[in-house]
């Protein structure tokens, strides 16, 4: 009897400091973090990997839970300890495996993905942050949270996002998304107080939390009644809607998949 | 009848990233804390600025509720909101005004003072820290909590502290100290998980807080029973003490004053 050659695909769990890379995706004489996982990756099973990632993060934008995932090859079996640690001595310090699962052959850690989540970090008010200065946007006056809180929840469902994408990269393409959970709790990181917008979907188009963000914080700042985010989002239209939030308070938080799918 | 001419101190809450910095004293050539207020001061204020500090931090230590004072001279009375944003636009991005408050003429930050507070994260276990990297000390293995929680007990009251500073500091000077409190807390900072040590006592002696991390941290990592803490104590001799913690896990957290010296 033969066994079976051992196949299927190993799932990373990824941070990084997004400030480090000009983005996710792979491009030449960039640092970005495809390539930097891939290079790592690669000495680490000595032979070439491609990675594929659940999402593919902007220039400055961080993740605490990325996920990406890499075909094996068969009678590959690597042991995932050894493989974290190889990979975190080998990627550079801005960015981190957590975790590598399997999962079955086919796998992708991007379409097999069932929910996302995205944390907006802002630091209101008159002083600046110094340690959250690299991971969040400064504001420099208070914002109305409760006036914040109703517009965020004219968002929570299924909608029609074409006001809140790169408005190029929508053309010709579905901008239907759902989004689960979207709310607006206050924090203290590092011991200096911040506010931080938590959205939860299935999926989300180019630049969509950092233009929803932007959106809010002109409710937030009373530029714009509560009521207005509706309009902005009937219009389908993005000049309509806010400026998009700069990327470094934006972290890629965790991805779901079925917990079912994990070997 | 004349007035009297308005005199007093002006006493500023101070964060800063300590990565930026030489440590706190000025000194020629470097960037040092005090080296950026005193200029940014001495700007704000048309004529030269002397400040004190309540704590003279090492390169590398981080402060989040620093206070530092400086005299006015008579009829002198700046507005305190305009100050504040003066020297935060004057000291560069990683040092930050938070406060400033009035205090009697006379007031000194450093000597005034009834209490300080030090914090000290370490994040331990496989995984390096990717935002808590600039802020924590990565330790690769696992801590026993309960082992240095009990050791840290030992530590709190009035003690000779001389075997927990630099030995050549400690040459023919009081070496008694009050630790009113130290515990120890698991926390999750900027999605990261971390151990903060805490604490709280009447004045440090130099790298006190440091070493006594470096020391719980040979129990927590089970080269030494917890026991030993109190012996290395007894024997008021530094070189018995764990290894001095590095400087970018502490951040010198808050210094309390008595309430009513604020006018």
């Amino acid at each position: 009897m033969s066994q079976e050659p051992l196949t299927g695909t190993l799932a990373l769990t990824v941070g990084y400091d997004g400030a480090a890379f000009a983005g996710f995706a792979r491009q030449p004489g960039q640092l970005t973090v495809q390539g930097a996982l891939e290079d790592a990756a690669s000495t680490a099973m000595r032979r070439p990997v491609e990675i594929t990632g659940a999402g593919r993060t902007d220039a400055g934008v961080h993740a605490l839970g990325q996920v990406v995932s890499f075909d094996l090859e068969p009678a590959e079996e690597p042991d995932p300890h050894a493989l974290l640690r190889s990979i975190n001595g080998l990627a550079g310090p801005h960015i981190v495996v957590a975790e590598v699962r399997r999962a079955p052959h086919g796998f992708s850690a991007r379409f097999d993905a069932v929910a996302r989540e995205y944390r907006y970090r802002i630091v209101p008010g008159p002083v600046p942050p110094v340690f959250l200065s690299r991971y969040s946007w400064w504001i420099k006056r208070s914002l109305d949270l409760a006036a914040m809180r109703r517009a965020a929840q004219t968002l929570v469902g299924e909608h029609d996002f074409k006001s809140f994408c790169v408005a190029e990269s929508a053309e010709g393409k579905r901008t239907m998304r759902h989004i689960e959970l979207l709310e607006i709790t206050t924090e203290r990181e590092l011991g200096e107080h911040a506010l931080s917008v938590r959205i939860v979907g299935n999926a989300f188009l180019h630049s969509m939390v950092r233009v929803i963000v932007g959106t809010l914080v002109e409710v937030g700042a009373g530029r714009r009644p509560d009521s207005w985010v509706e309009q902005v989002l009937d219009a389908r239209d993005r000049s309509l809607a806010g400026p998009t939030a700069p990327p470094e308070g934006l972290t890629l938080w965790h991805v779901s998949y079925p917990e079912e799918i994990w070997l």
